[in-house]
């Protein structure tokens, strides 16, 4: 038996999506660029699935860019808002604490730059406020970036008010959409969102695609320079397949987003509720500002990879923190910028579901969870110091 | 009926690289940088395809980095060789004018950032010489970058001789190997090259994935900022399934490369035999030094959309240049940089076949190709000028 909770590092792909991809591995080959036929059958597939995709995002196909996956969108996203904003003079970005990498990544290169960053700090239970946007926006601000939903801990950002500051201020708008999109009804004209990023496989589309939406008007800089695909803001022959399979997988994922929001979120709070019982565990982030599928805890007296590897042997995929920085020794940045200290941050469990996950694989890996960390503690040095008074608890 | 004869553009997926995509679209979906089961499972996948492609390269495994494809790596091959001149205080790049757009345009953003690029001038044969690059060099040059085959004319330079004076001059060889991967047999050892960019969709491998070979010991720049994938120089989840195909593809081409090759060249060494009848046609590029399947002719008195127009009624899939720059109306930089004047490069012909062509075909194309060029003359007035002395021909 194997059951799979690590949908934020990555989904299968939907049988509909994988139906959709399949015609253009085999008659359906074309270069869009090209004006025989087989090409224009191929750029026909291109513009249908532009219009789907910004019908689901509430947007014009023209502020649709495709790119290889999240990674790039983001960095696309930050890089080009961070050039108008050195034309006109403005070089100050206001971001998150707790972003992706490819967000804090990107943004690092630019201070070295000599672009000004305010990383906003966290709260307690994973979200920011609008208000702390408010305070931080200066008239040298050219991009505010704040992911829609984390990726370790699932809090969802008031991007609705966010965007609404940043439009009252003339600023740019990004959203790291990646975990949310597909899994949370997203909607760029009401949410006053600028730019978004999202990637395929994170809703069981296809790897190796994704969306930067970017609002009509703003000038993209080119990460990848070459022919005059997307506009010319994205050099390579388009991924028609992929491109296929993801908006197959959106929409799919559009259609059904009440529903199964509904059905994952009971069965996240049936595991929170479940774990949670576990003495010295602590739930990170908003219980009920999150993801409906993530589940994150950290335990006292736990090393989080033994529990993963323990976890693993009795068929549960889950994951400390982010998939992208499992090989670090590091304790997760996210979990220090809601104020983990450093021995718990190390204690940490993700568990990421969805629709697909049944009540008894919920029971099945409250059992094993609740097994394992029992186990791990009757093994560790640092339990025992808590259990025999020797060290104070911290959760 | 209808005979793909556009292969440069893209070709079709391989029954065997499709088969060794399909169980990463199905069980084997998980994310290689997660620790558990499903994630190590794509890890090995990707370890594997990583070893098969360095072993068609002769390159070490720790030297090959996957990209979303060839522009992609030709872009971070050219900024990370320009980021180390420019560390060493070096800012002269050779390269030469009939390069893919992908470099030449990604040269044109560095031109603007103070480097200094010299385009060596192609000979009317479409061939550049090493002894131009041993001219060119400079204490200066950090760069040497020349495509391996052309997209447009199949000219094959001579990449080792190339190669050779790089090592010898201490300067960063790359090669954009995008039309001659999986077509031409490459060494990177014996051939001394530092620095190879390929595309899967270009040798019946999937879109939306490619590989920069560097060398060991150059040190890459990221053109995405991330996660620590590909050694933390190309942040992105891994696009397994991608991967696995062009490995397959890769080794399924460099297995029979010499019998497609030859057969493929005999095919079209019978197209250019063919063509070449109609009067006032000219080959473009040497006739030898050429890729197996490219056949690339100039007419006189015709303009090239309407004869690619024609000929896909007639079922031929051709394309006049290249497919990246099929929608703009000037004349191709290739053809002009190998002399062809204005006039008689609107009248261009590319015909890219492989190894699934047939004898047959390759008849039908020539009786489909001399009588769409004649039923085109027979409405030209540039035609009639030139027939009746008003014009003098130039071919």
């Amino acid at each position: 038996m194997r059951i799979y909770a690590d949908n934020a590092a990555t989904t299968s792909l939907s049988p509909t999506a994988k139906a959709a991809m399949m015609p253009y591995f085999d008659d359906i080959y074309g270069n869009p660029s090209s004006l025989h036929t087989v090409g224009q059958i191929a750029k026909e597939a291109l513009t249908d699935a532009r219009r789907r995709i910004a019908a689901v995002l509430n947007c014009a196909e023209a502020e649709i860019y495709f790119t290889s996956g999240g990674s790039e969108a983001d960095n696309q996203a930050i890089v080009s808002a961070a050039r108008l904003g050195e034309r006109g003079g403005k070089k100050h970005i206001i971001s998150t604490a707790f972003e992706h990498h490819a967000v804090l990544h990107t943004l690092k290169e630019l201070e070295k730059e000599g672009f000004d960053v305010t990383y906003l700090d966290v709260h307690g239970d994973g979200l920011i406020t609008a208000e702390q946007v408010r305070e931080t926006i200066t008239d040298e601000t050219c991009l505010v970036t704040v992911m829609y939903a984390n990726n370790e801990i699932g809090t969802v950002q008031p991007i609705a008010e966010i965007g609404a500051v940043c439009r009252e201020k003339g600023v740019v708008f990004h959203t790291d959409a990646v975990q949310a999109a597909g899994h949370l009804y997203i909607d760029v004209q009401r949410e006053n969102i600028d730019m978004l990023s999202l990637s395929a496989h994170k809703f069981h589309g296809p790897k190796g695609i994704g969306v930067l939406y970017a609002r009509r008007g703003i000038r993209l800089t080119n990460l990848i320079h070459g022919g005059a695909q997307e506009r010319g803001k994205r050099a390579g022959t388009e991924n028609i397949p992929a491109i296929m399979g993801m908006a197959a997988a959106l929409e799919e994922a559009a259609a059904h987003i009440e529903e199964n929001a509904a059905k994952t979120a009971a069965l996240r709070d049936r595991l929170i509720a479940g774990i949670g019982k576990i003495p010295h565990a602590a739930l990170n982030g908003d219980a009920e500002h999150r993801l409906p599928g993530n589940v994150s805890f950290c335990f006292e007296g736990i090393e989080g990879e033994s529990l993963l590897l323990l976890l693993d042997d009795k068929g549960v995929c889950a994951s400390s923190g982010s998939a992208c920085t499992s090989g670090s020794l590091d304790p997760s940045h996210v979990l220090l910028a809601i104020g983990r200290p450093h021995e718990v941050a190390h204690g940490s469990l993700r568990l990421t579901i969805d629709h697909n996950t049944t009540k008894e694989e919920a029971d099945y890996i409250i059992d094993a969870v609740t097994d394992v960390v029992a186990s791990l503690r009757a093994m560790s040095p640092v339990w025992r110091d808590l259990r025999n008074g020797k060290r104070d608890y911290i959760i």
